[in-house]
């Protein structure tokens, strides 16, 4: 059972602690133990969001992010546990996970609802909320390097906060995801991910919410998109990675990246809060297998991007929306990155170099913790 | 005046030789000196398009492409015109502008439809048609290093391929193109773009067909979305670059990347070939005095992508739409660069850390021709 406590840093955000022992409940309970002494000053205000009446999207602008922390060394880590020398973001001694506002947030703090009727020229208040989720309070590492027990602490922590912020004005989508790799922009080594609550349905999760409600009307509400395609792959098995009791792994059919693998529960569910213990647990031990296969594909750990695809916030789009993770790496040999050139950054067309079937057969046979040392 | 000249290569590739001046056209028809001596085995068959019926798009399958050439050295390069020691894929001894088909092609040689109800698991074949455009002879540059003469002369083969690809069986979008720096993946110094004749919409410019004609039709087709921009951004200013007579250069109002500037003609033309001569002449001008100042940011150059948004090949789609040209750099300082990480990579929701006014002062007050010597 993972233990909620809520506290407040010096500027008044929010900070979560997420427990599976007692003993780290009991500490964080304790107000002189988990007081953040930095005094930081008030947080500025919001930043805003510009409407792009070309393509209908909004875009955050975000000028404050630039100065934001890259890359600092292990003892000024603002994830790590505060020392007397550190007084990091967490003002704990130790802790097992941790969810806390975003310092440099590109959505909110405050929340609210945005213009409904946007033209060219319309800005509004960037609301919402940006978290970071510190996955373990060990310095390097990411989720795949996570303990079984700490793994499912974040598990429940994503639960937890997505119900959260969806129950919050205006949010629309709530979207959890990790980053690994500074090949692709990650600024901290700290094991981690980011938690975004939209006040929009973003671009990509409005597609495939549009899509899922479409087929699942044409069926008369008896089938899912995603249950389809699930139950194809199983059946076709070509493309399969791990095939649990609860979820399965594979590469997709129309795979766009040259690594790219669906974690789908078998069971519909909306969002991560709407799965069960048991569903749980071996989403903790499929999810860390699948990361162990990513990181043998090659001599060193693989970038990549790995995005849980929720239900937007919206009654009319909800009943068709399946939960999914979508793990996508550019990494496409042992040094060398696939870019988004003119076709997939201006035009949105994915040009994939290589079949789903060969990185299929390449995650099931790779033995998770012994890394490939030839050049794959 | 642009001479066109169509040959084959050994494979039976096209190959088009684009020239302004007249001993370039008589030695270029001179079957003798142009000959590909090379005598290339036949090209393989095109590669397969998969649907992806979560997000209803078509994702080409080019296994085939991993091998391409990489940063090859000057003394090999595919792209310089052929000598004895280096039978490149240009025969001629020179050229002004050439345009062939991609050996290593996403898309093509071979052209028809694809399915009209695709769904989970259609594959098809993936029509369609790739062109390489080299600008010029000389081995190192782009767009922003040719002469004005030779720019014209590029100008002139993007609209003559645009008509032409346009006409082809199949082909419902052309886009003309120019990824700039091996930051961003370049894999071939000697300047030049490529063109991709798509068998479908692609889902951005989908995306913008689809908003330009519902503000077409919600004006009774008295106004563009486009044009509407285009005159909001000249009266504002504040984002302006260059003002010419025939074409506005701005950093638009919802810019999405830390460099993005949008260069739009002045009279709503539906693609590249529809500008008249006076237009060409000034695009020219203007093109480059951008270029000269987007490199005049930095003390290095500046890693880009140019892409020319076009109609698409649709009866229904084209009279909203207007031609214009979006450049986007990830650049957001002299050492950095923007990654797309989970919520645009993810997503499609755009944060920029930076804004558009700032920019469009920079790039207003830059000299082209003279890089900031600090870290700007």
């Amino acid at each position: 059972m993972t233990h909620v406590t809520p506290t407040r840093l010096s500027d008044g955000r929010e900070l979560i602690y997420f427990d599976a022992r007692e003993d780290s409940v009991a500490r964080h309970r304790d107000a002189s133990l988990v007081r953040d002494a930095r005094g930081l000053p008030a947080r500025g205000p919001a930043g805003t969001a510009r409407f792009d009446a070309l393509s209908g999207e909004w875009i955050a602008v975000a000028a404050h992010r630039q100065s934001r922390t890259h890359l600092p060394p292990a003892d000024q880590c603002p994830l790590c546990p505060t020392t007397p020398a550190n007084l990091s973001e967490i003002p704990a001694s130790d802790y097992e996970v941790v969810v806390f506002e975003n310092r440099f947030s590109s959505f909110g703090p405050d929340l609210g609802e945005l213009p409904g009727a946007p033209e060219w020229g319309t800005t509004a208040t960037a609301y919402g909320r940006c978290e970071v989720v510190a996955f373990d309070s060990a310095h390097e590492g990411s989720f795949g390097s996570l303990s079984a027990e700490r793994a499912r602490t974040v598990i429940d922590a994503w639960a937890q906060r997505t119900e959260a912020l969806s129950a919050m004005p205006g949010i629309k989508q709530v979207f959890c995801f990790e980053n690994r790799g500074a090949d692709i922009g990650v600024t901290l080594l700290h094991p981690h991910g980011q938690i975004y609550a939209y006040p929009f349905i973003p671009p990509r999760a409005a597609t495939l919410a549009a899509r899922a409600a479409a087929y699942f009307d044409a069926t008369d509400g008896k089938q899912t998109l995603m249950g389809h395609a699930l139950a194809s792959e199983r059946s076709a098995g070509d493309r399969m990675v791990i095939e649990g009791e609860h979820f399965s792994a594979f590469v997709p059919f129309a795979a766009r990246w040259p690594l790219e693998v669906h974690l789908v529960p078998h069971r519909q569910v909306a969002d991560l809060s709407g799965l069960a213990g048991e569903e749980r647990d071996e989403l903790t031990t499929v999810y860390l297998d699948l990361l162990g296969r990513l990181d043998a594909l090659y001599p060193t750990p693989t970038p990549y991007i790995a995005a849980w695809q929720q239900a937007p916030i919206d009654d009319a789009l909800r009943p068709a929306s399946y939960l999914h993770l979508q793990l996508t790496s550019p990494r496409r040999a042992a040094d060398k990155l696939k870019f988004l050139a003119g076709s997939e950054a201006a035009m949105g067309a994915f040009i994939n170099d290589t079949t789903p079937e060969k990185v299929a057969e390449a995650l099931r046979s790779a033995v998770p913790g012994t890394p490939r040392k030839d050049q794959a």
